[in-house]
């Protein structure tokens, strides 16, 4: 049943947003009496708290899916790929509406700070160890850190309009920098 | 009084995000009687409509000001820095609460997506400008894009925390990469 709440919370985020999110629409969407959802979550706050913990979960099992088959002929350029997906998913969009919510939310913010935090060393720490690199030589850590950033806006800007003709054009150029301006 | 209740709509994104602004908020922040508002904007549709378009201009008009004086010495950094600067500014944050409210609603999505597309347009063209480059020759055009797109990621990050040094030391690994990758 807290799966299905979690999810659910998940769900609602993506299809309606921050606003149209709360906890009658989560508890109506899971099929869960309100009294048991008050029982497993007693508030809108620990509802969400929860599903952004849920989020994380879900972003690292989507990624170890995705890396599963890496080849060593364009290898960069498949990293670059699975580590992009990561922020054009639904679970990004999701994850896209607490942040923005958090910005004016001093509470929410205290929540989802420290956890995005931690989701960003994670994926870092994942990153450098998919391509393969030592983190500490010249200037890798600055390039992985850029590239991240790059697929955060690059997901920002998807979740608009698809561009994803745009966005593969982008990746392919990156790959090819990144071959060059990595120290191996 | 038109202007006045543009920028209270951009301040009250940048305060109390998109579901904190209503029209009723704006004007009473404007000091502008319901009347007069419903004058200039019948709807809330049509005030975040013009408040967008204004939000384009006000972009302008600060990128403008920040390059009047770039350096030959170090142009790179400068440029970058100029265009990094446009997305963590209040106006950036208001736009990104237009951006993921259109989302998950048509209606304001179908406002903001072509406007966006302009905005984008425009700022490749700037920066290309700026760079003092052929955006026609290798993968000049590529990387000027992946640029605009790390500066959005670097700002949607910054939405959350203080990440001021982070982003200058990514800043300056990427401007020294562009002066290597771009073909002047």
């Amino acid at each position: 049943m807290r799966q299905r709440l979690l999810e659910a919370t998940v769900d609602s985020l993506v299809e309606v947003g921050w606003s149209g999110t709360s906890t009658t629409v989560v508890s109506h969407r899971a099929g869960v009496s309100r009294g048991a959802q008050l029982h497993h979550f007693p508030s809108k706050q620990a509802l969400v708290i929860a599903a952004v913990e849920h989020l994380t979960e879900l972003r690292r099992d989507e990624m170890a899916q995705s890396v599963a088959n890496l080849p060593q002929e364009g290898r960069t350029r498949a990293v670059l790929e699975a580590l992009a997906a990561q922020f054009v998913s639904p679970v990004f969009f999701a994850a896209l509406e607490l942040w923005v919510a958090a910005r004016t939310d001093e509470d929410l913010r205290e929540a989802v700070a420290p956890l995005e935090r931690r989701i960003g060393r994670e994926t870092h720490a994942y990153a450098v160890e998919l391509l393969g690199i030592d983190d500490s030589r010249g200037r890798n850590r600055q390039l992985v850190q850029a590239t991240l950033d790059l697929a955060r806006g690059l997901g920002l800007a998807a979740s608009l309009t698809d561009d994803t003709a745009r966005r593969a054009s982008i990746l392919d150029t990156w790959a090819d920098t990144l071959d060059t301006e990595l120290e191996r």
